[in-house]
């Protein structure tokens, strides 16, 4: 049984949604972030980063125990674990792994700075509005490649369409509307309304309760 | 003949390390990015969000011209390529994507928000504050980590290291020391003095003469 130790964020939502995708069982272990959890030593043993999520898998190919933090690489190892949703070769597996880094690094720092600025006492306006030009401009890069592809890496469904929505989703949450990016929007919505997506938004929204 | 569009930046000299370290014959060719041509029409067509390195691949694997954004997904692509610097299974595979998804979103971000909040006009104190400490917080982590085992993803160099490297490399350019962080210094050190890194490094320092 695979362990997701998880919270309702938008990093966390990422992995049972992958999970739900490829129909794998497993387990959410939360983990409350309002009480510091992923700060303790017990945590910090599985990720030194001291951040949800981590993924352990007792039964990974090649053997031994996995333990893995960073949402994008336990998507790469769910992935590569069952042959679904990054292609094996060819140029669309290079541009899935480009949009996740472009996640990684662009698009989902942004999002996180908007948000912890949004939420720190005393605010903080500046750190903010600067967050919030880099969500406009991410979203700028995501839209244009969304108009000519339906999804992130290309004409398929893949991992990477799942880091995306991870923030894409919590965009509200940071104050932004997505009418200026219809082409972001429209490929938002129908990810919306997939079942494993439905289901996975409500499992991780559940740890939170 | 492989072409990489780079200039003397952090990001850029990891795809030249690689692919010294693998043997594989490239052509760089400068993007000055003093003069914005990573925003001009051209290098957007091959990377919309409009940042170096990029890199074309006219005879890769599986067929298609790979053109490529995102120095660690450029990783990814010349290790799969060339079977080098990332084991094909087992537990350390999923820590070599779990470090490069750590550097992308953690260690690179807080490396180059400092950097860039250095050189701004007007000067941004509270914004390169930030940063630093993140900075520092990140160096913390790879130190931990480096504690337990000579390379970021364990016994083994990866291209994991090459992305870290990237940056730590630059630690002087943001007026941060490794004093405190001895692990991370004596893995510095040592990576620094791989034939690999210093024709590589040579020949990227060189794009900005």
């Amino acid at each position: 049984m695979l362990e997701v130790h998880a919270f309702a964020t938008a990093n966390s939502v990422k992995v049972p949604i992958a999970l739900e995708e490829m129909g794998l069982d497993y387990r959410l272990v939360p983990v409350n972030l309002r009480q510091g959890e992923q700060k303790t030593e017990a945590f910090k043993a599985m990720n030194p980063n001291a951040k949800v999520p981590v993924l352990v898998d007792r039964s990974a190919p090649g053997g031994g125990d996995v333990v893995l933090g960073e949402s994008a690489a336990i998507l790469v190892h769910l992935a590569e674990k069952t042959g679904q949703l990054l292609p094996k070769d060819g140029p669309q597996r290079g541009k899935v792994f480009e949009q996740l880094f472009f996640h990684a690094s662009g698009l989902s720092p942004a999002f996180g700075q908007a948000f912890v600025a949004g939420i720190q006492s005393p605010p903080q306006p500046e750190a903010k509005a600067r967050a919030l030009a880099e969500v406009e401009r991410t979203l700028g890069v995501l839209d244009h490649i969304l108009e000519h592809q339906p999804y992130v890496a290309g004409d398929e469904y893949s991992i990477a369409d799942i880091a995306h929505f991870g923030w894409v989703w919590r965009h509200k949450a940071i104050g932004v509307t997505l009418e200026n990016f219809p082409f972001v929007a429209r490929w938002h919505e129908e990810i919306s309304t997939r079942p494993a997506v439905i289901t996975a938004i409500a499992k991780t929204m559940a740890l939170a309760q």
